[in-house]
């Protein structure tokens, strides 16, 4: 069982205050999970290099930051001439643009705050600024109300007493509020449906075990974390009743691009019969991929295994293969949990189904 | 491609020099993989505390360690008078004794170190000595023997150009010879059937990426490191044709306990349709033991986990559960290769006639 000494929730990251003299509060997740550090960004260098150092992660998340970062950057050269607040707006999201060049959250998020601008009809910059935070807060929101849809659709699923295996992490952290597999448990708890989760450690890059153990743990839900490799184990012994896991990418036939080692996850599942469960925002689809065989497999720099832990752990010059991602396909997944509704069984016309639903 | 700037071969452990004069040199493995040191062992508290601090580590290996430390220890008080030699051999093996108290073959090889001074008659000391130097001799001739017969077998069973999975350290560096699973591919790669290794990095301690990768590195196998859960991603992408692993213990029906995701790997080459191999000597198989469900899982620290090379990776106070190994069960298991021959199919039937014959 967890220690409960820090039962207290968190905020990923949110607003405080108001337009004019408010700031951006984020948890520093690079300090995760021995420290627990929240930075007040009071203006745009602050955030971007938030962004640009992994300080806040998740695309989700990194779209709330880049708005808010919006915001800070528009009042940055006085907010009484209105023509200054617009060319500082878009002095600023041309700048938070570079802070992570292949996010395509942190563009859709900055193209957002620009488009609101151009909307807003010439009135004053103090009236302009406020739209701006306005637009922010709704990024913020509409990722808030997306988390709590797919914890209800989700938590319908679930049974108390149950034991949950999730894999990296799809959690809060993530975003500006729930997560997505976390959102699941979360809801569930809420409820009043008592879970267990067991928490992949995820290896190489530990997400399981710095940031999925650590939101459990601080939302005061039973987690015990493993390692990869015991995940069979585990369901031998009818500790595990369902996988709940995110994705990254979902094609028009359902198969589902999630952190290395998922599609392991789901035969392990498959073999002990336990349900396999993807929670994914509506966005996550992309309905021009037929199917995963279209989605390259990125590899990632071997050091991520070689020098995983502050120190070398393999000979030096080894092979290493290091896939960012793997595909699960349609046929072992239950079901996919998104803020409309579950899709299951999961093809290409349930998911087209729910989706336009 | 892994770098063949280091083609020499190595040597777990052995003597060198004559029973007067010569010592015992071993592999510090705890330096491995980043640093290549071989210690030459002169006195019993050397080798006591080479095996107490894991310098030198698997069953077979910490025996033929022992044998050579009763040599080291007879000789200690001088050899003239064959009454000092013996008495100085009983203080030896006592004191051996308390290195690994739970270490069975460091019982089984001291045991035998002191039937074999009970059996000499009586005659002088330097022509006892030299008998004691041929019982070691013996433990790890005997142990060479066993690894070179299970390549032996085993190598007939692997095709030239395959790709082989291992998990753990079924190797040379835990015996005084080939290994297990790895003689299987010794003896391959020595029939000019050249394959390629992938290895698993085996979490929680990585005897996959510090010794498995180190020594095929060395002994020039090509071979890529791989985090526990990329072994799914791998196998389908067809670079996988056989999975050959260790045993550490064997029931009568060949339930076979080892490492740690063994299990779960069995399971993932079953769902891929590629055949899983076990290589053990025969005394691994306790034919007491009717099948796997009676074998007791040790549960491990904890901190092996959170804090796994010199970092905390997971929240403070986080349950863990680190089971040390799991159990095959003998239906997943294509066949296990022993000294004696293949056992294939794997049931009590083939068992029992494979370890008589």
């Amino acid at each position: 069982m967890p220690r409960r000494e820090e039962s207290a929730s968190y905020r990923t990251l949110g607003w405080v205050g108001d337009e004019q003299t408010g700031h951006l509060r984020l948890i520093d997740q690079t300090r995760l999970p021995t420290e627990f550090i929240e930075i007040d960004c009071r203006d745009v260098p602050t955030v971007w290099e938030a962004i640009k150092l992994l300080r806040v992660r998740g695309a989700p998340a990194i779209g709330v930051a880049a708005g808010y970062g919006a915001v800070i950057g528009a009042r940055s050269q006085g907010v009484k001439d209105e023509g200054t607040v617009r060319k500082a707006l878009a002095e600023a999201t041309a700048y938070l643009r570079t802070s992570r060049p292949t996010a395509v959250n942190l563009f859709w998020a900055l193209d957002r705050m620009d488009a609101a601008a151009a909307a807003t009809p010439p009135s004053n910059g103090p009236a302009l600024l406020k739209r701006l935070l306005h637009e922010a807060d709704a990024i913020a929101e509409e990722d808030r109300a997306m988390c709590r849809s797919i914890g209800k659709f989700g938590a319908e699923l679930v049974q108390a007493g149950e034991g949950i295996l999730t894999h990296c992490n799809a959690g809060g952290l993530a975003t500006a509020d729930y997560g997505t597999a976390l959102a699941v448990i979360f809801s569930a708890q809420e409820q009043g449906k008592h879970v267990h989760v067991f928490a992949d450690e995820t290896r190489p890059l530990l997400q399981g075990a710095r940031l999925t153990a650590w939101e459990l743990q601080r939302r005061g839900v039973p987690v015990t974390l493993i390692c990869d490799n015991m995940a069979a184990q585990v369901m031998k012994e009818r500790k595990i009743q369902k996988v709940v896991v995110g994705a990254d990418r979902i094609a028009a036939n359902g198969d589902a691009a999630n952190k290395i080692g998922t599609y392991g996850v789901a035969l392990l599942a498959k073999a002990h019969g336990i349900p396999f469960y993807v929670a994914a925002p509506s966005s996550t689809f992309d309905l021009s991929i037929a199917d995963g065989s279209a989605i390259p497999i990125e590899q990632r720099d071997p050091q991520e295994v070689t020098h995983g832990f502050g120190r070398q752990t393999a000979p030096a010059g080894v092979s290493v293969y290091n896939p960012a991602f793997d595909v699960t396909p349609a046929e072992l997944i239950s079901g996919i949990i998104t803020e409309k509704g579950v899709i299951r069984p999961v093809n290409a016309g349930t998911i087209r189904e729910v989706l336009a639903g």
